[in-house]
């Protein structure tokens, strides 16, 4: 039977699970102590440390069948470390409870993994530990830490009228890939058939499968002054709201500031959407979001989208449009 | 309608919630940047961070007609400081992730929240952040994380043949309790009948809904100089077959020194259970097990049950019993 060749986590056991898991893995030189004992031990030198968690459970924030175990691992990695160099800390670890179906393939896990080590190794940070449980569905809770390298953090509350509002990285990529997945474009794992896709499509999904956070740009912004800054996750709109309650200020954006790239033009087109709504609202693409004192000279991979202003929420030029985004239980 | 009456998280909404929970929790001067950013900021003092993760689901990790929110809420935060400590450091904040169904009662998350709070402010630590997520059950994921205080971690292979195996803290009270309402002996979420249970069996029962983890033992052992520790969750055998592996040694203990507390004896001999069987296998109190060097005076509080030896696996002198315990996939 075809069935019997496939070796599944119940098959292991805990324990040969996470010896299968760790032989996987290797750990940057800030992992004092590494996977196997009651913790981890990473080394802190700024005498601070950045933490931030996340869930993921299958069906809410990820799909087997629209994702590779590869690119879950990539893209729950990257949600997180993102979020660490939205505070303009550099990454140092990853810690990763697994919630695991009995009859989960070892295979699945095994890319599950090297895709939380190959988003890490992007940033230079580990998976230095993780716990692994039985569950009905896969739940994936994710721990980054990061440093902060003697530099403050950068939090909302900093943002200033007079202030530049820009943005690095992209906007609208994931919302238009998960919309052409919604539609039907592509259900297939790793990709669209060629003959009926696009590039763009193609592209577009995958840019909902595997999020290519600014990383960089988190600890440079820090480096520039960065007045307040944050990981656009739920939507442009709504996480700039974010800084304008947290920072008790307004901010007006320009939307000639935010061109529509040509792929998203194109996606938008065939499913008949509008593809600012994806610029503006669309999540998951895990941009950073910050504003700088006016004066600042960005390096090119900033665009400066608008201003900060005497006032509260956000406005955009000439739109009565109102912020929108994914409110996870009202949604 | 009384329905009505109950506030449920959908009812609030994702901001909502984070608003309710923020404003149960008060954060210690740890925290240098609390819930509400990107990411939390924590001192670390030392220079060097413990951190450990642990997913809990519910219906395999607890049932909430068993055990009310708050109950939950501290055995959640218990089970991860309890893994701080066991490392010989002191636990300075954890963070959540909850998956919620978004029926949840408003009332029951805040029991919740109250529940990791109250159990983290034993130690001093604090709830600095967290997420939130719909799901169909309940989902915990909790990180904690501490600081050495300049000290060694105390990890699982540092024991050397003729160390003393010590443990602080209770063992196979848990077992008891979750073997009572298992046999239907109490299935009320906060207390059994009192006119049918005795007080042996509430105390029991509240084991497995609370355990009372040997926090102050864990920095008390790294500054006694333990050459091995770790915290007792698997089961006591199981727990101290990784320490024998870890550091390539035997374990012999002496049954003598484990007395089986009346309670639990009480108890078996109502279910027609093995009393030693809680004690050796059952996990869930949280004791700390431990090697010291020989010579070393111990505190009351640490009982020693056994000698290191060269060799490998753990022994029970006069019993061919072979470890068990707790297997996630197997079990």
């Amino acid at each position: 039977m075809h069935k019997g060749c496939v070796i599944r986590v119940g098959d292991l056991g805990e324990f040969g699970v996470i010896q299968r898991i760790s032989g996987r893995l290797s750990q940057g030189a800030q992992v004092l102590l590494g996977p196997g004992d009651d913790a981890a031990v990473l080394a802190a030198p700024d005498g601070r440390v950045v933490v931030t968690t996340d869930l993921l459970i299958e069906g809410r924030h990820f799909r087997r069948d629209w994702s590779s175990g590869y690119d879950i691992g990539r893209k729950a990695a990257a949600q997180n470390l993102s979020d660490v160099v939205a505070m303009g800390a550099d990454p140092t670890a990853i810690v990763v409870g697994l919630g695991l179906p009995a009859d989960t393939a070892v295979a699945w896990l095994e890319a599950l993994t090297d895709g939380f080590r190959d988003e890490c190794a992007l940033v230079g940070a580990s998976v230095a530990g993780g716990d692994i449980a039985r569950s009905d569905i896969v739940v994936l809770g994710v721990t980054a830490l990061g440093d902060l390298g003697g530099r403050p953090p950068v939090t909302r509350a900093g943002a200033r009228p007079g202030d530049v509002v820009a943005v690095a990285g992209r906007l609208g990529y994931a919302a238009a890939g998960l919309a052409l997945l919604e539609g039907g474009r592509g259900t297939q794992t790793h990709h669209p058939v060629p003959g009926e896709a696009a590039a763009g499509r193609v592209a577009l999904i995958d840019a909902h499968r595997r999020p290519q956070p600014a990383y960089a740009q988190g600890p440079e912004a820090a480096r520039l002054g960065a007045t307040a800054m944050l990981d656009v996750s739920d939507g442009l709109l709504q996480d700039l709201g974010h800084i304008a309650e947290a920072a008790g200020v307004g901010l007006v954006l320009d939307p000639a500031a935010l061109p529509i790239p040509e792929i998203i033009a194109e996606a938008a087109a065939e499913l008949g959407a509008d593809p600012l709504d994806w610029v503006l609202t669309g999540g998951d693409d895990h941009a950073l979001a910050a504003t700088f004192p006016d004066g600042v000279r960005l390096p090119p991979y900033w665009t400066p989208i608008g201003r900060v202003v005497a006032g509260h929420d956000v406005q955009v030029e000439g739109h009565t449009r109102t912020k929108g985004g994914w409110d996870h239980f009202r949604g």
